[in-house]
């Protein structure tokens, strides 16, 4: 490495609710375990959007300036000190989870929830970690992963949010010959349905309370065959709305020619009613994997649930899988997942580009699935 | 076999909410697979009593005269003409459930979700399947199982309750080392404790709403460390109730100076509170075991479990648990498991056992656990 | 069913080595848990080329006259009175192992070990279970399997050889993402690679002493790299051979530019030399899986395994399979999976076309990979 | 901390076969992740009498000064500035495999197979790491185990040893109700049978060829049964031993009366007879755990284990055991296990430790098994 000048870079800073600067940092030098990346692609992820527009996302509130992004790829620039398995020029995805690699958790291999764990762009710790909304940053070495040559930056920043499914699929034990629903098919869901059929499910179904997404969904292969919820009025209780639930499990099932329910869900809306359904869809003995919940409280049909042997699992973000997660996109096992980036914007229209993906449709009435910021 | 005269056996009979009758049958030759049982000893268990206080047990009404109890061992008095590994003489615990052994969950080995399960004492299948609260009876060889010489016929009984925690441990993992919490000390919550204890567990706590029970599982050496829950009047709302369930968790875990939580909770009341808590008691990455859960529906934070994956797993009835059940019955693994059967009668008195079952105490005051009827 | 007039049926008769006789043979109406098959396709296998030359699999001789043939696919001709879920006229693929459903292994779901299991065209049960290689069969219902319309009888014969190698995998534990190297590329290790490909392995690699299988597996798309084995002549002690294959796992590793090693092996020939060469090219921590081992006792470098926890496999037959097997082969994820049927013959020349089989290869030069008997 | 003088510290250091020295080392602070810890009880192993008889182990020679000795347990008596949950004057247990936290076998959980392991006392790595047989030493803090208060310190030693088969029985699964047959009841042997009863082994039988030792075994309750092997003169040919490896293992499984033999067998000796007997003592469907395997190759009736889907698995060092090891040590499930310990010395005759160790036997006629060196 040469002689090392200090530099700057500009960074995407959230100041508070839609108040995001571009400024720029002064760039020190890699500290001995870790490289300096010029990032080049970071895609727009929905906790993303929850701080840029609330200045908070559930209990964690923005104490301080903070540059958002989690889903990134670049270039290595500078190589530290200690770092051999690494050289400048490289490509490579960053994995934002810097675990402490020393706690039970960790030692375990479950580092996702790792008691330490500082994530890039969350506010979940103080003083917060800046994410990649940047146009050089730091990173240790061990959480650099890098891309396979016919891996775009742009789909190699895909590899975070791929890597929640790859961590969901492993806890659900997704195998080859299951039969799979998702529950809604934005960029997640869509990931869901790729996952599966990569890993050789026989079915994949997915429902949607959105007829543009589920022809999005089968147009382009995600899915097999789609379900749309029909709309209704709120239900007057509880019990009704259960109820409905129910129902609704039942008729999707009957439309899917599914009389005994799916191996695996994957709930990917949050949504009190899929969930509801979730418990219904599932066969005898299958799993409702729920991804991406928010903060809820649910009325669930519970003993529907555990009389059946079906079980509730949720996910929390991923450990172990960027290597899988870029080697699936290298393999063309995906299909069409290039098709998930809908939109691109400079590190500088960053606000305008979280605006977009607020609205959830573009100008010219196209969908908006995953905004991609291209940084350099 | 010697030339098999046709002849008479009692049952006690139900033919509607608490009328059971003492009736004469005639005692059929046993087919080809299965074996004639002089039943000695049968545990009455909650789904019995719910049949016999209400003609009905959740969705399932008595349609015919049906003779109830499935937790039962006894003596083989014929042997089937093609059964070849048991004989006349041989003691035996009676496995209730009849699968069909050739549906797709039977060939997986998951026959307690058997699609076509004939399960004696049960109104689910009509016509319905007689169970043990008789003096002899035709059973299949294959679901007949040999006990151990210094295992006694009311303790083979309860291989039947055994069983449900063992299906239910491994469906949980359970593993040594790991800390358990136990919801609800009746019976099932007791055997929860033993089986816990026998696999190596690192503590056992328990909690109850009943001090007495509490002191039950201390005293005997099933738990380590109990907790009463502290009464008090129901909550204005459920947003109330989930916080006072969380709050509650968090006392009982102080309590037991375990900050984490447990690696996994037995859930044996089927109690929404308790539901509730058992999430916030579960460690990062836990599970929580629900048995014996009733028909409901259920307020949960669901995202407090699924975003700290702690997995919500049922369990159904259990297969391929008699043999290690017997086994553990015979190696004293259970501590005082003995005390668990707390008054007996014969099978003219079962009306009056049901009764007392009800009442949960006897006239001198003594708690009641377990009620097992000698037939013989 | 219309009354049932007895019939007569062909049948491929073994009566000793190399003495094969086409025979009339009555045929009973189907008992009633059972259905009457029409045989359409057969597929050889290596167990029935070695009855065929030898009179003698193994430990198992031919004791009186044998039906040989085991991949078989037909269609009902008859139901018997108790089945239910079946019809006349269904397509069907024809599962050979008549499990005992009643063991202690059938009830735990591994049936493929059942203590009392009856295999068509098998010797090892005496009085023999007669094959599929004739015009119509009784064969019970529970182990006849419906075939998805898109499939033929040719591709649901092979649903056969396709269940060993998808329960060797799932014993495995293959796993999407993982690297993958097959040992001998005759028609079971292509269907390894196939099965492999289509749980989303992320390379699969192929080692033969044959190039032009090798070539095969390439040009068809099997496999991603393929190795041959350089012939040499026999080493001089068991420990020449010994170091010989730790060299040739070296030069294979690097030659696939896999420095660890693989995370999963599977090894189909059953030569010294590739299973001592599976221990080797094993990454730390991964797998071999041995697949149709014959009877042999082996000099290992077991240290080299035990060391570095790589488990040593084996798989005998499949249980819960043929579903997934037929699915898969609608799926169209197993690529030319067609291409393993490269000669076809009417039943009547069921000795002609053993012999072929014996000879790998036909009169104009091509490679025989499946041979299959079209019965009807 | 109090400002920190450096200071001197006696340790036993190897400088060649035979050749240990006590000499005084400065002792430096702690790093600021290390605590500095008085070492008070050291047990001596296997790998330790290797060096010390030929200043290599298998493969690796001493190439410095080395100090022997991994299985330890101390006091804390200074902190590292960064290190907040432990603090001076805390007895714990030192875990001598110090992993690099971020290679890809440390970040899934499996450090035992890290790529950069440094292991105290192992010349297999240079410069070599120090072992524990010293005063004094610096070691990183999440490496050092918190001893419950009811352990001892030479109990705490036994953590290390019971390790390697708490790891080997989560690896082969080890449940509950499973018959064990442990092969071999040396130190690690006895371990075997003791981690067995803990987790609910329903019956544990071994076999040896000390009468001595089997005695032991069943007189202090480790095994129900025991077996000791006819001493033989060596078996002419491969054939005849494998023959006779056979007919000991049916005679075993007669004696032990286990017709269908062991579902778990833990291979403690290595031996070439024990290895083959293991393959056949082994239930179909079973497990062999090949446990402290040294540098060998040995002839295996391989399709004996393949056939029958006995898996053969072996085990390296361990990963996340100690709590487990700590907390089965305080719970008193572990039997007589203090009884383990043999022999005692202080720091200073450590050589002379080592010579009874390598005898086996001391003055009196007594049995060695585990020689703990009492540092402080």
């Amino acid at each position: 490495m040469s002689p090392f000048a200090l530099q700057k870079s500009s960074a995407a800073v959230l100041r508070g609710p839609k108040d995001l600067l571009i400024e720029d940092r002064t760039l020190y030098p890699p500290p001995p375990s870790s490289c300096q990346v010029k990032v080049v692609a970071t895609g727009l992820c929905g906790s993303d959007l929850h701080y840029y527009k609330f200045g908070r996302n559930g209990d964690f509130a923005v104490r301080a300036p903070l540059v958002l992004g989690h889903e990134a790829a670049g270039v290595i620039t500078h190589v530290g000190s200690e770092v051999k398995h690494l050289k400048s020029g490289q490509r490579v995805a960053i994995e934002c989870g810097i675990m402490c690699t020393k706690c039970d958790y960790c030692l375990k291999g479950r580092y996702n929830l790792c008691r330490n764990m500082r994530f890039c762009s969350s506010a979940a710790v103080y003083p917060h970690q800046d994410g990649t909304l940047q146009k050089s940053m730091n990173h240790p070495a061990h959480v650099l992963h890098p891309i396979p040559d016919n891996v775009s930056f742009d789909m190699a920043a895909l590899a975070e949010p791929l890597s929640v499914l790859i961590h969901a699929s492993r806890r659900a034990k997704l195998a080859a010959g299951q039969t799979i629903l998702v529950f809604g098919v934005g960029a997640i869901g869509l990931l869901a349905c790729a996952v599966a059929k990569s890993a050789g499910a026989s079915s994949i179904v997915a429902i949607d309370i959105n007829q543009t997404r589920l022809d999005f969904a089968m147009e382009n292969g995600f899915a097999s065959q789609t379900f749309c919820l029909p709309q209704s009025e709120p239900a007057k209780s509880p019990e009704e709305q259960l109820r409905r639930a129910k129902d609704l499990a039942l008729l999707a099932k009957s439309h899917f020619g599914s009389q005994d329910g799916f191996d695996l869900v994957f709930e990917c809306t949050g949504a009190e009613l899929a969930i509801q359904m979730s418990i219904h869809a599932a066969i005898t003995g299958g799993k409702v994997m729920l991804i991406g919940m928010g903060t809820r409280n649910i009325m669930l049909p519970l003993s529907a649930a555990a009389l059946r042997e079906v079980d509730l699992q949720g996910s929390f973000r991923y450990a172990n899988t960027y290597p899988e997660a870029l080697d699936l996109l290298a393999s063309g096992k995906l299909g069409n997942i290039e098709k998930l980036i809908t939109h691109r914007f400079p590190l500088e229209e960053t606000a305008h580009a979280f605006d977009l993906l607020a609205r959830g449709q573009d100008d010219y009435g196209n969908m908006v699935l995953k905004v991609m910021i291209e940084s350099s």
